[in-house]
């Protein structure tokens, strides 16, 4: 949904777009970063455990001398740490290339014990446990393509079937009735993100839950998995997976300043919970999830753990008052031709989530398809409004104009001023132009 | 195969391995590395590349702002690199987290193809196609987990009937005649390795595809995709991939002093050649393999295959002349009680790898299962010799004491020495005890 790079250099050759392009150049080697929603810089202190296991743990984790004990011990440490952030056990963390693979494993594995437990239940001449048919998931239509192009590709090969729960248009939440509602004999899995990455809106995961597990109880039906992906919750808000009671829970490290990669919480993978690997090989991750360990960027991912673990509510609070001063600031200059697609009745949203839209008929989409000028931010191209801000309930004249403001650990309300009068002179100038 | 690293404390108490420890604890931390085939330290170019990138190139590749260009701008760089290793194109290279999923990756897109093209003709009711079945993959005997746990997994769950052709107990490679008697009309895939990691034997793969090809030219079969897993060649003698004739090649950083992700060479992924990804999501790698980029870990990989591409001559002469002056130095302390299970009349060898069993009654086994001492290499249990020895024709009594020594870039001749001696040591000390 963001704009092509290649967009800037296609918009040249206008008067109006060529003034922007000789300020642009000025400044772009000194920009404020507002994206943070698409991904951070690392901690300091990650960058230093990633370089000294690049140094001096790089032996094969797998090897029977020092130099691969050291990475193991590393390694070990990182998982800890990990399962600390997110409440779980160490042995419930299977480390993954990201976010990605942590989504698709988990929908493979639920579509595979469904045909797992369909076989043994036909072997033993049991009750059906629910097994005709295909397996059918549940999830809501404002998920990440990571989960979203999955479940589309098991339906189109007829491998499962999926709905996809609407969120309210008034609260942008997946409404955990709605969710009840959707469940059918052969549900196997729910899968609902914690928070979502556009309007910062959190979601019930906890309730649905609850609802899931008393049915869950109801031993004539399979059990009916649950997962969220916390992409975009970690380090932002508190997370323990325990209390929200899933079984899986998505963890992607350059969402909380750790490196790419990412984790899978699993509770009690291979006992309590299913976890079918997708990939065969060397037997690392307890044959999970094999291949040789990414020792470093592990590390990395174990530090940046640790710092959330302790500091989360410092984080928290900062980003918080940041965001709230940055929309005081948009409020005042702008008054009544700014609408918030990050505002729903009753909904709690992500501390560091901004998504607003200014509004104008000589604005539309206009704001939003120029290169965006001394602040980064997630823009939406005019053409195509994004469809998770229609979702919500955001008429098309204003979602087509949304600008996504996702503030840091280290955002300033000097970045704010900053930010927010580039914007105000960017909305004079396309005035002054149309 | 390896020893865990716990087989050190478990043999604690006794008084010969009390009388090793010892020695152990004193030069544990300033031992010669002598396991590059398992894997290999980083170039202090390449951590370079990382540090930079991991401070200065965190943006998202996605986004349209400068941050992420800068990003994207090192993942083409290092796309280019990579592809100049391999003697590809750069659209030939998808990134992955590793050697163990590209190797998946291939076997998936194998059965997919087949499959798909079993549907498609079906449905214009042509010729079969050789579509009747399941579909037949052709690989080795001695290949690495991630090829054999993958067919072995195929096969079991009904998806593909495998052949493991047997390496000859003579040459140790398989035979490009035992590969071509068993092709089948519905073989889909053949997977040969390019090197073995035990025994250094290259195996004939451009005899192989040069073969195939003939085949596939009849039009009346479906195509047999040709794919090598190069994991061990690579940085140590030269790799073409059109030279070889392969549609697929492996390529895992940490074998070639680069980081622990990896890629697939594809010839023309989509258009020449079939690619069917595992994995959905965010559309990175042209939707072949989403996932938000490792961008410090691709330019590292990027500046390591620049490095081979520059220097695998010195190298792979390096290595070649420090592996001949280990195996006469070992011939000149060990005489006839030596066996080298690396050399097969009539087949090449890697540069680096010297696979040996010291042979005597009184040694059976224990040399290997003493933790290594002054050096690390790939030792066997003594209960389990190396299945790969044991199919190139290996008696089980010399597999049994096998050690794996495979050299690097910078191991000297004193490496060797001090190697050579304290095995001698070690044998000697073994013979005394018995």
């Amino acid at each position: 949904m963001a704009c092509k790079s290649d967009d800037i250099s296609s918009m040249k050759g206008h008067a109006f777009t060529d003034h922007i392009f000789h300020h642009y150049s000025e400044i772009n080697t000194d920009r404020i970063y507002m994206d943070y929603n698409a991904t951070t810089p690392l901690e300091p202190e990650v960058i230093q455990a990633i370089s000294e296991a690049l140094q001096d743990a790089w032996g094969n984790p797998s090897s029977n001398y020092i130099a691969g004990a050291k990475a193991k011990a590393i390694i070990n440490q990182s998982r800890e740490n990990v399962a600390r952030m997110v409440g779980g056990k160490a042995e419930d963390v299977i480390f993954t290339s990201g976010g990605t693979e942590a989504n698709n494993l988990v929908l493979h594995t639920a579509v595979e014990h469904f045909r797992k437990s369909c076989r043994a239940a036909e072997q033993h001449e049991g009750h059906q446990n629910g097994c005709s048919g295909r397996p059918h998931i549940i999830t809501s239509n404002v998920e990440h393509d990571s989960i979203k192009l999955v479940a589309e590709h098991l339906q189109m090969d007829g491998k499962a079937d999926v709905t996809f729960v609407p969120v309210s248009k008034v609260t942008a939440r997946v409404e955990v009735d709605d969710v009840i509602a959707a469940v059918r004999p052969n549900t196997c899995l729910i899968s609902v993100m914690l928070a979502n990455n556009e309007t910062g809106v959190i979601m019930p995961v906890r309730e649905i839950c609850q609802r899931i597990k008393s049915l869950n109880k109801r031993h004539e039906r399979l059990r009916i998995l649950l997962h969220t992906d916390a992409a975009q919750a970690l380090g932002k808000i508190r997370v323990d997976a325990s209390e929200l009671g899933v079984d899986y829970l998505t963890i992607v490290g350059h969402k909380f300043y750790a490196p790419r990669i990412g984790a899978l919480y699993v509770n009690s993978p291979g006992t309590k919970t299913p976890l079918h690997p997708m990939l065969f090989g060397g037997g690392q991750e307890r044959n999970f999830r094999p291949g040789t360990e990414n020792t470093p960027m592990i590390a990395g991912l174990g530090k940046a753990a640790e710092l959330v673990t302790s500091h989360l509510s410092e984080y928290e609070s900062h980003m918080q008052s940041t965001k709230l001063y940055l929309e005081e600031q948009l409020r005042a200059v702008f008054k009544d031709k700014i609408h918030f697609n990050s505002h729903y009745p009753g909904s709690d949203i992500l501390p560091n989530t901004c998504n607003v839209s200014i509004l104008g008929p000589t604005l539309q989409g206009d704001v939003m398809t120029l290169p965006s000028l001394s602040y980064v931010c997630l823009a939406c191209q005019s053409k195509q409004p994004s469809h998770i801000l229609l979702s919500c309930g955001v008429p098309s004249e204003v979602a087509a104009n949304a600008l996504r403001l996702s503030v840091g650990r280290g955002t300033t309300e000097a970045d704010v001023d900053a930010v927010v009068e580039d914007l105000r002179e960017t909305v004079q100038l396309l005035e002054e132009m149309n």
